[in-house]
């Protein structure tokens, strides 16, 4: 079962990590019917915070695209894990919801959740095309720079 | 096919804008069974953005109203594409998730996305009740004072 | 018809308040489908705003976490009123919005929202875990250091 979906990531270069599972009351996705609802990813790599601080401040709006593209990976991570391993399944993704740790005088969230939204598009192609909402917030877990929430349906 | 909300809507005086297309790897609405998720709305009027910046520092709480209902009808101006024009499919506005560009020390957020939250009892009537979350932001996309997304149910 | 989750409940000392309808253009909650969609909640307990400020100011994370768990509790009263009093009828906790009012440095944004998703694994076992974001804001509502709102699956 070699996928379609995996076999574009692999022409992209890039290797979904094992999904964290929260040691807490709440896991990494809940599905229900055909949708799978992801809990807020934030810029882990291999278990260490990347891109801790805030836009506006330390972080360009280049650096924030970069740390919203690993929260888009960490989604692909738990979605994956949701599909049972075959992200072939996916038929849609619906919505995306981008939080970004930056100053009260910074604009530029929507080129910062880009990185996201755009990973979607290299992976999903017309499938990848969602809903979004982007907003800022005065800081975010883990001090992390960017947090991205995603709904899918899969099959 | 002039509809009932159509006509509720020019009683109203409200014309609905072309809605905005999105120039990026997202989109203005995804429908998913008779789910339609749209994407956060801005104060954008004939392309330019109004009430740009906060509420608790340049906007009073009547301001802010106003311009959470000017999200509001880019909302509808969403929702009637997502309806094929036709508003009278609308079953149900089941949530809207409202924004507000402020200042630390604000605590008017209801009242401000009240202006989105009455357009729609004006609009749809019951259908029109909906559950909510208003949230304070240190800032929004392109300075906007407020941003609005929503979610529907239509037949 | 006194419920296995009433006795739970019970058994944990929680007693839930009337819910609140918001005297407004929403509701509390909206159902469609098997989804409800409930309003976010703040810390009121018998009509008063309890834990007024923010997180990183006025409040530790050990007073936020409960400050959370009565942002729960008044979900919870929502829940079982849109269930007609039956809280058996809840098949998942699907997922909850966490909104926690701080400063720019404070990073323990989940710490504080386990008050709730504690509540819900407390309650409802496997069938509260959840789908979770986390995040700050500058202000909430009425003061409030911490909103929650939530998804529901029920029968």
């Amino acid at each position: 079962m070699s996928g379609k979906i995996d076999a574009r990531l692999s022409e992209l270069g890039i290797e979904l990590p094992t999904p964290t599972t929260p040691v807490a009351s709440y896991v990494g996705f809940v599905q229900t019917g055909n949708l799978v609802y992801i809990s807020g990813q934030v810029t882990v790599e291999n278990g260490t915070i990347q891109y801790a601080g805030k836009l506006g401040a330390e972080f360009t709006v280049e650096q924030g695209y970069k740390a919203a593209r690993i929260c888009g990976i960490n989604l692909l991570a738990q979605l994956k894990n949701a599909c049972g391993g075959d992200l072939d399944r996916v038929k849609r993704v619906i919505r995306l919801g981008g939080f970004v740790a930056c100053t009260a005088d910074f604009t530029d969230h929507p080129k910062v959740i880009n990185g996201a939204s755009d990973l979607m598009a290299e992976v999903f192609g017309d499938l990848g095309q969602h809903a979004r909402a982007a907003i800022g917030n005065p800081s975010l877990p883990l001090n992390t720079a960017v947090e991205i929430e995603g709904l899918f349906e899969i099959n």
